[in-house]
């Protein structure tokens, strides 16, 4: 017997398969070797990622409540059927509504962030509720209507839950071009909403199929033969007592999808249902009982709302690539494979180099994605209460404008480059798994079903990153014309001495964390210049607006995704200033090699506008390998510090004990008892086997006959 | 109304719902379109990526006996749960088992190479038996043990049926390193065949659970208490007329995962069974019935059958990228989204800049597959006949060595490059789709589970590039050293001349065929000559030549990375040249479309080692733009010279007759029939829409008492 590793078979009876122990470590000790010697104090990174002491504490409570809740049971998933998943996650849904009804809001917010690490069906499905049906009526509903639908259990889900049905089975992103219409009849004071053809259909609308008692929904206000584009109205679609659909109206599930089974997809066609007019929510736009239609004077304010829920995809984002770097580190720190010579023991995954270089660079990337989190939610926050004191008149609306549109531009690239960056982690770290990757019980297959819908809802990322690039465009004509940018797009101001900037290292330990954010500005001023001037190019061979910006699109998508390299690295660095000194050198390090990989990953462009010559370009690729070597070490106690509970890891790979083989064993045996004959043995195996072959019964004719 | 879609809710009831007709094409009518004026003859294109007329023939033979028979239905896939497709897939083995029983090996090997597009599971829980079970019989086996095994039903699968227990719980890639024991009993003249740990628990295998009376199991070959490495012994499982497992045995079924659900892999433990000692498959090395172990004098030559299941991944990695793509171009050329300008149709998705960008050069990668696989599958054909006839003592072994190390290294590094390469494909595409991509009907979805597989399986992708890389290390020292290097690594011949070329293009339609070839040579060279200068620095400053491996493991993996790059330009390029003349046109634009998006791709290499200039770079991507929109107009015929049927295609997005919405709505309509009630609306949902809120029952204090 060679060098396996040691732990007994405590899965069998005892009759004697104790096998003799050779020296090898057990995974518990292992891992417990790992946290030894950590470099930064573990618990005080925690408290500082977390924003305190107190938020930690309100965490841990809501990890150990939903740990111990039997209803709130994940482990099972990945063997419920469509319809079982279905039912259990209504289970959960009442459960959150006893907490929706019973807590402060704030625990309820952190209630619904930690459910959403391991319960994505879940969180959307009471998400649908709270974030999309009721932030409608909190963003378009007068004070008079929201006051009515509160009364009817908008806040508990007492008597009504909502969905929101704004997509159509034709019509995604471009809002503008629904079909379902909404036209008012003065007659009877009523909406009369339609689904015009198949198109029309609306189509992905969560809790629509199994769910919802009331919907918002989109569709064109037509008065007197005009159209007034989209606006939001209020469907009843159940009767409550008996879930039977109002007449008029046909909806039907849309089945399985690539993750997040628990929520209830559905399409719906409404055909000519009436609603009264109080349905329309006219907190901006408003239709007199005579038909008179008043149109708000700002139109753009209602744009914030759609950022919300940006923001929180970013935070997400990191939050998402921590839980999926904690499974694969720590597995990564048990697993050996291939050994230095024949009777060594197998060298374990963390201690290859590339093993370092597949995994250290995206646990950086996640400390980049929390810092930017942070300061993305913060500026959001300040943003929405300048809005909700704005009053038409106000002096400073051009400013809290401008605001607006800053934040606008840069969530929808950051949303973008963050969920696309979180999927790769994801992805990186199933593979980095071998074979175990592929099971179900890993974590990680759904986890990457789960959040791959990020990319593609509220906004497809490439049409983001677009907005994001034309964006920059605007911003970088402003500056040019001699108009200040402020935030994250400063770096666009004197750009004529500032491209100029080279990289003065002379050896590889120069290169500091100044001369990254330096590279990083001067590399996406260069390409947000070219696209700029591309651009500008096509305006003046005659294109309107609009056709410029369609033949710019590469160059807007490649400014867009520069600029947020750059963003995430500043964000990073300006978050290590802020912290204890004690997590500095650690934080330190993590954001070097953020920066330095960065770089090495795309080194075109750092070549091309020649911040760095060949030379310092292999001095930053030598630097990576250096730094991950060095952050290997505290890789475990880093996992620890974002204090994710085993039932939020819910992958036996990332046990906190390390006993890794034992559990996962233990987890596929409870859903699998061994040794069991298939159901369909005597129907499709036993004639299999038992044949005839078909070649015994041919007639064979003579030939010669 | 807006200028919606046209067609009409056929789905409806007739009762008048059919609106307006406005002028808008409709979806079947703009396919239509796009195929009436194709650049190239389709069919012309079909016959000779498939080889001939007469295979295309069979394969559309192939395609419609699948298609017609009830039992080979894979719409429904999605829905079905776990122990139901397990069902199905058993199904389906048995009438593979008639085929296979009944027609030429030439048409079953194209029925299994069809069956793999579109039912992965099913052509995996076969394959297990055929390419790994059987495959080890003719590899490892004796030819009167192979005569044995026939007769038992090894070809007909009529009384057996095979797995192959290779990897265990603790053991993947290192083979060398797995756990389970075979022990020579001399006294009954059998083997021991037993499981010391949990850690060497047969895992993840293919066919164990559910399927397979014996199995092909790897286990150490002990005599006399010395330990020969890894041998391959067969063992009776289950008897097959219960199909109780025999004692000593237990299985267990893995459970769920992440895509080929129909594939029953399972564990296995084995405590102290009992084996014949003919079940030893003793071609290479033999155990004599006094214990004397006799060892083979060619041990490299039983590699042979490791790059077989590599070259069929090359191959599929190409088909699978064809399929994927056929749906996201067709549906592209329908859907609308966004317009122009109000009152405009809204523009297809195939017709903006940036969608071409992230489709068409993925078209012309998997060109590059397509052509590459055909090259390798030549390759190691011709390897195969040599190494069949090759007896001990024959002249030509080491020149015969040399061809099975280059198609070893070789095939190592395409196998990884290619199924990322289509993994990325068809992650591409699905999100090309927007949100319909995150549908389970769409099925790209699944495509990606069921594909994902492949870049761990039988080689892990970063292990696999790895030894690549070593491969190129090894031939860079001996073209240095002056032994002539042939095949796809000559150009690492005369290197000092060879690393001074630079493109001496003066605009961008000079970058000829000829420059990109170079470009990726002279790349591929540099990063090599950097891997194995690292290599050798290692040496001497005297590591022993694994570390020395280990410590340029980063830039083994670039370069093999690189080099993959520039091999499978070259094949695509050596494809063309051998093309009919009217094919040659399509096929150079989308060789070139190949050649000049990898570089545009990976500027930073083309720039460090000075092929190109700063300025050459922006015409390669300018040409980049112009190639998209010229092959744009070519996009469908293209995907109809991949000549998939509907059925192939498995989803209603890239149904070939271009109505994609309809076929949508109708398969979700099937599988979901509209307007049910939940069947835990009594028990779930009734009591949260109707409870008494809990603050209503609070007893409340007064504090002033």
């Amino acid at each position: 017997m060679t060098d396996g590793n040691a732990h007994s078979m405590k899965n069998h009876s005892s009759s004697g398969i104790h096998e003799s122990v050779d020296a090898l470590p057990l995974p518990t000790q292992l891992i417990t070797q790992e946290r030894a010697n950590p470099s930064f104090p573990v618990r005080e990174l925690t408290y500082f990622m977390d924003g305190g002491k107190e938020v930690t504490r309100l965490k841990e409570m809501v990890m150990l409540q939903l740990e111990r809740d039997p209803v709130m049971k994940t482990i099972d998933h990945s063997d419920l059927s469509l319809s079982q998943i279905r039912e259990r996650t209504m289970q959960k849904v009442r459960r959150l509504a006893y907490y929706v009804a019973n807590e402060p809001v704030r625990n309820f917010k952190m209630r619904m962030s930690v459910l959403t690490l391991v319960d994505p069906g879940t969180w959307t499905r009471v998400g649908v509720h709270f974030g999309l049906f009721f932030g409608a009526l909190q963003g378009q509903a007068t004070s008079e209507q929201l006051q009515f639908w509160v009364s009817k259990g908008a806040v508990t889900l007492n008597g009504l839950v909502g969905c929101f049905a704004m997509t159509e089975l034709g019509h995604g992103s471009n809002v503008a071009g629904l079909e379902t219409t909404a036209t008012y009849d003065e007659a009877s004071e009523e909406f009369i909403i339609h689904t015009p053809n198949l198109t029309a259909t609306k189509w992905w609308i969560g809790g629509a199929a199994q769910t919802a008692t009331h919907s918002v929904v989109f569709a064109r206000l037509i008065v007197k033969g005009r159209d007034y584009g989209v606006k939001n109205f209020i469907v009843q679609l159940r009767d409550p007592t008996t879930f039977a659909l109002f007449p008029g109206i046909v909806i039907g599930d849309i089945g399985a999808k690539m993750g997040r089974h628990g929520v209830d997809n559905g399409w719906i066609q409404f055909t000519h249902v009436r609603i009264p007019r109080s349905h329309m929510l006219m907190k901006h736009t408003k239709v007199k009982s005579n038909g008179q239609v008043i149109e708000p004077p700002l139109q753009q304010l209602t744009y914030g709302a759609l950022i919300s829920g940006r923001v929180t995809m970013v935070v997400d984002s990191g939050n998402i690539s921590k839980k999926a770097l904690t499974i694969a580190l720590r597995y990564a720190a048990i697993r050996r494979q291939f050994g230095a010579r024949p009777g060594v023991p197998e060298t374990r995954l963390l201690d290859y180099v590339i093993h370092q270089h597949r995994l250290i660079p995206l646990l950086a990337q996640a400390f980049a994605m929390h810092f930017t989190g942070v300061e993305v939610q913060s500026i959001y926050d300040n943003l929405m209460v300048q809005m909700e004191t704005l009053r038409p008149g106000d002096k400073n609306i051009p400013q809290i404008l401008d605001h607006l549109k800053e934040v606008h531009g840069t969530s929808a690239g950051l949303k973008a480059f963050c969920t696309w960056s979180a999927l790769n982690v994801i992805d990186q770290c199933r593979q980095s798994l071998g074979g175990h990757g592929y099971s179900a019980y890993a974590g990680l297959s759904s986890l990457y079903g789960d959040f791959a819908v990020q990319c593609t809802w509220e906004g497809d990322n490439t049409i983001l990153t677009l907005q994001a690039g034309r964006y920059l465009i605007g911003c970088y004509r402003e500056a040019k014309a001699g108009k200040k940018q402020a935030g994250g797009v400063a770096y666009l101001n004197e750009l004529d001495s500032f491209l100029k900037i080279r990289c003065l290292a002379k050896n590889a330990t120069e290169i500091s964390m100044e001369m990254i954010g330096q590279a990083h500005w001067l590399v996406a001023a260069n390409v947000i210049k070219a696209a700029g001037e591309n651009f500008e190019a096509s305006l003046k061979r005659g294109l309107k607006e609009d056709a410029a910006y369609e033949e710019c699109s590469q160059a807007r998508l490649y400014a867009a995704k520069i600029h947020s390299y750059g963003y995430l690295f500043h964000r990073f660095k300006d978050g290590v200033l802020k912290a204890p000194a004690n997590l500095q050198p650690i934080l330190t390090k993590l954001c070097l090699l953020y920066g330095l990989y960065n770089i090495s990953e795309n080194t075109g462009p750092f070549l091309q506008y020649e911040f760095f010559t060949s030379l310092q370009i292999e001095w930053v690729k030598a630097r990576v390998s250096e730094l991950c070597k060095e952050i290997r070490v505290d890789a475990i106690p880093l996992t620890d510090s974002f204090n994710y509970s085993d039932f939020i890891i819910n992958s036996p790979l990332g046990k906190y004990n390390g006993d890794v083989y034992q559990a996962y064993f233990d987890i596929i045996n409870a859903a699998h008892p061994p040794a069991k004959v298939p159901s369909y043995f005597q129907s499709e195996i036993y004639p299999l086997l038992h044949r005839k072959l078909e070649s015994e019964d041919i007639l064979e004719l003579e030939d010669d006959e």
